[in-house]
């Protein structure tokens, strides 16, 4: 990701021109443990329905809490991303909704999502009244979840969420929805499933064109797929999953299984709980059989066009077939989703005197085929303490390197464990509830209160890290606890990066088996080494930028040329409303979308943007 | 499947050496429908709990209605599937039993587990109290079903069905269980899931082997899989799935998706109703991506031998590599698992002339590429009236051939509407329980009971697909209700065959698209056509034998040897118990067993399949 303002210390900086929100404030928490859920829950909600049957939007207003009351709306009543704030704002945003929102409901399905006087922070330190609602709107139906809070005996809404699921007339084929799959009797013109489906890999000429196959692609085209838009793919690799396939030879995923689930084919109960980087990418592949997604992979964009006028694209691309020759396509989609990463490009430094290198490799961690076996007493340098750079230290380590890791200012670490058994606790584990409902939990907290949830979360996983943490400062590396100390998520969505989850580097480092070089930049690449700005230099046979990547906007600016670039707002971290900069929703330019995020994200966002592009399409939005 | 006694008239003729089972008797229908069924099942399953701790089998047996009661086994107490019949015979079997049955609990997980006055039959007509159970022997867990009926106010039980499902010990590594995926910490060992994963496909030394990949060869590597026992398909075509994808172009399986699941990766819920062949071939190539199963495809086996002492075959293979090259390869399975389909080798009749044809194609249907498109004016006739016969029918005519269908003997005809909404209603439809819950309720039923109550499913289809049956009568057709009126299931699993599931060519048939030559054997086949018995003569440029598959015990013959198959006992169709003989259960051959049938029976029999090699190698069988 971009680097931002460096004159903010590294905890602290968000993406650059994004927002580091305010901490949110909770209402104190009820000690009415008496009360009852249900007919509380009923009332609330019957008095937003005679209001709504009125359209009296003061009279909703006023069910809110005050001026610390939320409504965070996915696009229910607007096609923005918002979370509006206070009874006044609140008014104001239902006012100026061109969509008339028809029913709201308590939702009683399972007990997960019926009524009950519990947490409404997630955590626990704060209860009141949590529950489901679904809802419909002149245009779609959708689910949400509300929160209400105490004040003097009476029960007002602190949180409503609202998430639009599907647009009227265009549901999913799922369930009673699900196609025949065979036209039974005598039918001359009869086609196979195999005849229309190889014509529809061949000869597609998208409404979508994707770039990049990865969890952003895929998710995103599988919604578009259950919407009926046409949709393709492309990508430079060979095969779907090459994106993880290629990447360093140790790496696992970080997060669990639980918290990993695709839209429409979940992980198998056998699947680990830390998914090894070859195993997704075969389950990529997978996911692109079972859900009939297209793509065309060894496939390269060779130039694009917008026609303002007809709110199309040209794009030419040269499709590298099977038998090595090349195959030219102009394809006029009228929409593009880059789908290249969110960290996109590599971000690799140019540094003064890197051509002289004359050490074994000096590349990007992208680019790192993995350390070499049996390489006792070889010398590796690695720049970079993120997830990537500890992972590589580590791979270094094990195959008997003298290896030393590069930070230059802090990271914010947090073990694997803390992260499960803490941080996802209850909401993504094995016996949490499905995953489109803890989706609607986690995404029903505003930003604000995400932000305070989190500073307590990271307090008890920093108790839980202590002696890892004690130990690395002991090492001589830097840790912080993220924005406000809000830890490693706030700092993921804020700044998109600058944290490890420990899977075991941090103990390699507190023994000083992974060596730290902390707190200076780096002067100049030597022929065998690293000097620093302090004058110390450090030999090396390998150099490892583990540097991440860049914006979406700059990969967009290379891609697409400046004239769409420059149309284009700033991509990730959060606006003051703590709402998601440009990703997955308008991005400035027509007909260009920005898709991405780890497969948490992915899952989430993608039925939002799928959505949006339904509505543009069906004359809708 | 073998002819069988063709002095038996063909609807009831079952497989030869195999029973054509009686009817069962269900008991009077209970009217006490005010009864306390929770209270009810908890006092029989606590009787049963009292005599079982005192291993007091009189008293268990005497829980039983009486002489027409039912308790159906697999596996719980004995390594054979049982049904056992009436008190005396039930004592005498847990007294057999060298496995202690320790406890048995009703089973209140779910609402369609729990006691409830309701349907005993399945089907309505019998009321009676309906429960799951779950139990615990010495070495294993399973779950099973109860039915109570009443007697002259006493409640009894009329079926218990216990199935195991798990060694104790050795359960399958889901949910809790499930494996962490990565070892976190610095190990120098460290060896990658591809790495490992590499060298298991390639270098692996089986317990089992398993031939042929298709849904029987599927789901017991799947199973076998769970249980951690090294497993190898072979299979002579290029790819997974080409069992289906070479079969004739427009096929789609005639059973609907809900039935159709198999055991870990079930369909997601976006699958169409009826599975396209191809889209089937695919599925079954992710399911050996995400379940990891080994196969080794482009692969014959070149010969075997048992060494009786050692209780090991030793196999050789030869595997074409994609680079052209071949690679014999010597194995020491300890079981071979012959999962080239129940329906294995063609069936492919001796007929005098065919030398002779002169006509485009003479061929089985499993070689039959599809009809040739804008075939005006050419001629087909299809031998055989089943499934297969039928749809190629239906795409000769769809190509604009003048086709005739010729009818040997009869066959039972029920459309496809029939099957899903009343056949399947209920137990495997949109709104059915988990396929796990649809089969135990589904094998609770005995055979003897099953097939009376498909007596009367067979009328209400019977009713329901009145205008066909009378049309194709019409046309000349000869249709037959299933053996003593039970329809096309018990046909099926009594024979094998004999059944078509319409899917659009009876109207074809009735309407005269589809010409008719009925109950004539063929006497010779001609330059240009066919003579039959009678004299008559018909015209062909193609000739298509869908006159399926040969037993696998001739199978056997084939690849084994005589030696071997000598040993063997019959396969398909049932005893005197109303089990099926020798599939899925020692063979009569040490270390060979017989595995197929179609998705749902294959997804049940493999895990029995597999619970039984597992025990063999744990030892405990």
């Amino acid at each position: 990701m971009g680097v931002g303002d460096i004159s903010i210390r590294s905890s602290e900086r968000p993406e650059a021109g994004s927002v580091n929100i305010q901490l949110g404030e909770f209402p104190t928490s009820s000690e009415n443990n008496s009360v009852d859920a249900h007919k509380v829950a009923n009332e609330v909600v019957s008095g937003f329905s005679d209001a709504l049957s009125k359209q009296d939007h003061s009279a909703i207003a006023e069910l809110f809490f005050n001026d610390n009351s939320y409504w965070r709306d996915h696009l229910a009543l607007t096609w923005n991303l918002r979370t509006v704030k206070g009874n006044a704002a609140i008014k104001e945003y239902l006012d100026s909704s061109k969509v008339r929102l028809e029913k709201i409901e308590v939702d009683k399905s399972t007990n997960y999502r019926a009524p009950k006087f519990g947490a409404i922070d997630i955590l626990g330190d704060v209860q009141g009244i949590n529950f489901f609602v679904t809802f419909e709107t002149s245009i779609g139906r959708g689910e949400g979840v509300m929160n209400l809070a105490e004040h003097n005996g009476q029960w007002k809404i602190f949180t409503l969420y609202t998430l639009l699921q599907e647009l009227k007339g265009h549901e999913e084929p799922l369930g009673h929805r699900r196609t025949k799959g065979v036209k039974h009797g005598g039918d001359p013109a009869r086609k196979t499933w195999k005849e229309k489906r190889d014509a529809e890999k061949e000869e597609i000429d998208p409404i979508v064109l994707i770039l990049g196959a990865g969890q952003g692609g895929l998710t995103v085209a599988a919604r578009l797929k259950m919407l009926g838009i046409p949709a393709l793919m492309i990508d430079q690799n060979e095969r779907v999953g090459d994106n993880w396939r290629k990447r360093y030879r140790q790496l696992v995923l970080h997060d669990p299984v639980w918290y990993d689930h695709l839209p429409y084919v979940p992980f198998p109960a056998h699947w680990p709980v830390f998914t090894p980087k070859d195993k997704l990418a075969e389950f990529f592949e997978a996911y692109v059989t079972l859900l009939e997604l297209n793509v065309w992979t060894s496939t390269s964009l060779k130039s694009t066009s917008w026609d303002e006028s007809k709110k199309q694209w040209t794009v030419t691309v040269e499709r590298r077939m099977p038998d090595g020759t090349s195959q030219t396509r102009t394809l006029h989609p009228r929409h593009i989703v880059q789908a290249t990463g969110h960290s996109g490009e590599k971000n690799f430094p140019k540094i003064k005197g890197m051509e002289t290198f004359k050490g074994e490799r000096l590349c990007h961690s992208s680019e790192h085929p993995g350390a070499s076996p049996e390489s006792k007493g070889k010398k590796a340098v690695v720049v970079g303490c993120c997830n990537s750079g500890h992972d590589i230290a580590q791979d270094f380590f094990e195959k008997g390197y003298d290896i030393t890791i590069v930070q230059r200012s802090t990271t914010c670490v947090v073990s694997s464990e803390a992260i499960t058994d803490i941080g996802n606790k209850g909401l993504y584990d094995q016996d949490s509830p499905p995953v489109d409902d803890a989706d609607l939990t986690f995404w029903s907290l505003p930003s604000e209160l995400l932000k305070t949830q989190q500073t307590k979360v990271t307090k008890i996983q920093a108790d839980h890290d202590k002696k890892i943490h004690d130990g690395l400062r002991a090492a001589g590396f830097q840790i912080d606890s993220g924005p406000m100390d809000s830890g490693l998520l706030i700092k993921y969505f804020q700044r998109g990066g600058g944290y490890y989850i420990d899977v075991g580097a941090s103990q390699l480092i507190i023994d000083g088996k992974i060596k730290v070089k902390q707190g200076q930049e780096i002067a100049q690449i030597l022929p065998n080494g690293i000097e620093f700005a302090d004058g110390e230099k450090i030999e090396a046979d390998e150099i490892v930028f583990a540097t991440g990547y860049q914006n979406m906007r700059t990969q967009a600016r290379k891609i697409f040329g400046d004239e769409v670039a420059d149309r284009v707002s700033d991509v990730w971290g959060f606006n003051d409303e703590g709402e998601f900069r440009t990703m997955w929703q308008k991005s400035g330019h027509p007909g260009l979308w920005f898709m991405g995020g780890n497969l948490a994200l992915s899952r989430y966002y993608s039925r939002i943007l799928a959505l949006q592009i339904k509505a543009i399409e069906e004359g809708i939005m």
